[in-house]
């Protein structure tokens, strides 16, 4: 039986639960009016902040879209029109889900305050949804971008496998042009908020966190609305499609890849990815369902285990799909090699990052004797957080190469990935908590809510720092998978132009320089984004000492 | 004619030069009494942390030379006994070199504070010859070293020039350990006391850099010497050694360099290196004459012009003398290369390190916005440093490789360190010129002498920085010979043996894998090493603050 069905009806799912899990936080009390008004000033501010966005990602979407339109009309291009289209979807498609995913978050702060004076329980169930709409958004808008691209090139204007996936990188490339903004524009707005809003506030005025004297707090809340809800979610809903794509790619490829010298059918390979991003859906939402439907006092306690329902629930789903198209195991070994990677690094996260562990404890320590040792002991820890997630990403490259080859590796991707829809959902359900926290404070509503909303906030600390290792750890994982497609794929178009392959050795002084430059570059970056926070945080300081001094607040 | 004679005369040139300037030094007025004392406490402390970790260093020494001659009898270990000998010689020339340029720093520190007191070219020529010291025993005894050993293996005992060179290996190893040990331990100590002063004395009890109260300002004196005279001195004369040994070893190899499919005579190609060492070291003794007998009131630019000259001087030479050997210019412009990375690199450091410089004014205005801000800006500033000595090294390369492969390569870090004898002098100048701030401070020597060593002193934090950045550039770029050099002789004793050769691409995992833990290294270390200087920071605060209340300061 052909079982590709279940990949557009996941797709559905997920984005039914999305639609659903919006109306159930919407019909939420949004609290007293103070709540509503902050809580407007905090939407008004992110849209401000998209709107600015997307003036200048229209135009960038537009050139390069044009770009590669003109390019692929070259003759030895070895580049379909498509491309140019599937640019503009991906695109769309990132921006969409990322802009969903704000309205969202910003609605759902006040609810979550307003929640919390029930029950604490109430307060996360409904930060946890908020969460959640992002999550189901991306996978459910992810897959379905690429069903869409894949049907309308292969199947109505006939382009073979190989053109196709080479199409879909296009999508990919699309969605990766708005995370690139995102991410970094957020990131440099968000940061310079909150070192702004500290600055004045707690270090020169002597006024608690989130006090409505200092006028840097709404920034401040707009700022992880922006940077760790809308950039987030496009960062990762392009790590997504890519490792999926990838995975595709190297299953159309002819020769020389393991599902070749296997030979396994093309079209089963193309689709076990897909399959397996749709098994991880439909676990993202039993899984998500322990939280909403929990009672329990233990916040971190109910996310943790949804996350650890829904990864179990992927790799039985998928070993069974797998084995019941191939009648084999070793994709699925190399897809459960990622999956677990992607815990182990969320777990090392917790570990680094929670106030009950060593290394948080330890930098509070260094405290005693001033700022210079905290900040010494923070570069320690942050420095060493970074063994056990790299010794993840290779040992999952590792065991997925051995048992499946390149396409292992492309697979172990997306199984790092296929859990996105509820790992997205914790990660998300931070900055809800963190502006709930805020709310709660500027609205006065008491010692008890307030110290609920923080207990939410201290957890959203913690999982949102996961999000961010989970991030960067399936970012790797995908751009190896993509690394690994271009060689194969470059080295196939040059065998066949009758030219030789490519040379990648380390013998090859061009590709040590490569590795050189390289390795700058994050410096470089670093060094960049962290010089506009330090400009911006300036500007911003300047700002609330006028206005602290014009209004005498 | 056969030129190698040179060879043998240029070590002594340096040695003698070095043993002349000694006794310069020594000859001059210590001080009165005060100073004396403090330089002697100085001394003391430096000396007690030497012998500390010479205690750790002869156990290291011992056993690793044991195994390497045990395993050098195992049959197919394609290694010679030898190297075990070339190990302990190693390490006895790089801690003699380092103890010896220690010695003279401490003895120098009073002298320069004394000759302040005159006039401040007297008190330069005495800090610049006590650097001068180390960096003519550093060039004098590696190149004497490499001499002995080649002679004794190759001419006396008849090894062939190949397991000569294998063997001179050892001699680069030994002379890494005690860098190793001499430039982290160093660098922990040095640190955790230059933190431990500065947070108690400046910060707790806001007293003056250097002031007599603080306990902790000997042990910030010590630190400069141990660390930054003695580690900085071994670590360079393993980069030295190293670069010149792995030039030979590529000049050696029968098939497959630069060197044997160009026809140049092995012999000829072996001598290259050396001749450029002492060019370098001949040029050298040139430019430190400029100091030496200058009256400017300069500081920086009479040591910048030192520098020039041997640099020029030494291209100039090294063209001459390898046009002479082989009528042909290639390695020359692969020396060349290397030669002008390192001036770049110095340049690039000077310019972010020099307080009339746009990098450091832009963390001096950061503070306007507090110690946040600083930090941010200080890291921006830092992590921007490394784009020009990056693609300085990378350009270097390219260059050398397209003239001469990868025997350019080796050639071209052998020119970046030539004229390390000048570079290292104005590198040490730095420690000692600090110590003699520090000394007439503390000696109170009256505000004229002050404001004339804290002269010498900020130009020595410059020219220590620039130290800093030669010495990593050119590790960088002895690394790359090493690692060029391993991987050709592998090569050929892996086709010698019939099997087939190391897969080094990219498409390999399994290097892919190395690339990523090794990209990770740098944060480990970083981490461990800077966790190292938090803990010995806070021992040190504890210790300062229980001597301030117990003498009651």
């Amino acid at each position: 039986m052909d079982v590709s069905f279940i990949i557009p009806i996941s797709s559905f799912a997920g984005l039914l639960t999305a639609v659903f899990l919006y109306y159930s936080v919407k019909k939420q009390n949004p609290g007293n009016e103070k709540m509503r008004e902050i809580s407007d000033a905090i939407r008004d501010g992110a849209m401000a902040f998209l709107k600015s966005e997307y003036k200048v990602l229209v135009v960038f979407v537009v050139v390069v879209a044009a770009l590669l339109a003109i390019v692929s009309q070259i003759p030895g291009s070895n580049m379909h029109w498509g491309l140019s289209v599937a640019f503009v979807v991906g695109a769309i498609f990132s921006a969409v889900s990322g802009n969903i995913g704000m309205r969202m978050a910003t609605m759902a702060n006040a609810r979550t305050a307003e929640g919390s004076k029930k029950h604490l329980s109430k307060g996360l169930s409904i930060a946890f949804s908020s969460g959640a709409v992002m999550g189901m958004c991306v996978v459910g808008l992810g897959i379905l971008g690429i069903l869409v691209l894949y049907y309308l090139f292969h199947s109505l204007i006939g382009a073979d496998r190989v053109v196709t996936t080479n199409i879909l990188f296009g999508f990919g490339f699309g969605a990766s042009s708005i995370a690139l903004f995102a991410r970094v524009g957020g990131g440099i707005y968000t940061k310079s908020a909150d070192i702004g809003a500290d600055l004045v506030g707690k270090v020169e005025e002597d006024i608690p966190e989130d006090d409505p004297r200092n006028p840097a707090v709404i920034a401040d809340q707009v700022g992880d609305n922006v940077g760790d809800v809308a950039g987030m979610g496009a960062d990762l809903f392009e790590s997504y499609v890519d490792s999926i794509i990838a995975t595709m790619a190297l299953a159309a490829i002819a020769s020389g890849t393991w599902v070749a010298t296997e030979g396994i059918s093309h079209d089963h390979a193309l689709m076990i990815p897909l399959l397996v991003a749709s098994m991880g859906i439909f676990a993202s939402i039993i899984g998500s369902l322990v939280v909403l439907l929990g009672k329990g006092r233990n916040v971190y306690g109910a996310l943790r285990n949804s996350l650890f329902i829904s990864t179990i629930l992927t790799a039985v789903f998928s070993g069974i799909t797998i084995w019941y198209i191939l009648g084999r195991f070793e994709p699925f070994y190399s897809m459960l090699a990622g999956l677990l990677a992607g815990v182990v690094i969320g777990l090392s996260t917790e570990f680094f990052t929670s106030e009950k562990q060593k290394p948080a404890q330890s930098i509070a320590k260094a405290s005693q004797t001033g700022p210079a040792t905290v900040i010494i002991q923070g570069l320690v820890t942050g420095m060493m957080s970074t063994v056990i997630p790299i010794l993840s990403v290779v040992a999952a490259m590792l065991v997925a190469y051995f048992f499946s080859g390149f396409y292992g590796v492309a697979l172990s991707a997306v199984g790092m990935l296929s859990i996105l829809g509820v790992s997205l959902a914790t990660d998300c359900y931070g900055p809800v908590a963190d502006n709930a926290a805020g709310i709660s404070e500027m609205a006065g509503l008491g010692s008890e809510v307030r110290e609920r909303t923080e207990q939410l906030d201290a957890v959203g600390n913690t999982t949102a720092a996961m999000g961010k290792g989970f991030a960067i750890g399936s970012a790797a994982v995908t751009s190896l998978a993509l690394i690994f497609t271009y060689i194969l794929t470059a080295n196939g178009l040059l065998l066949a132009a009758g030219k030789s392959t490519l040379e990648l050795t380390l013998q090859s002084p061009k590709l040590v320089s490569g590795l050189f430059i390289g390795a700058m570059l994050p410096f470089v970056f670093t060094a960049l984004t962290l010089g506009a926070v330090g400009k911006a945080a300036y500007a911003m300081v300047e700002e609330v000492r006028y206005q602290f001094k014009k209004f005498d607040l």
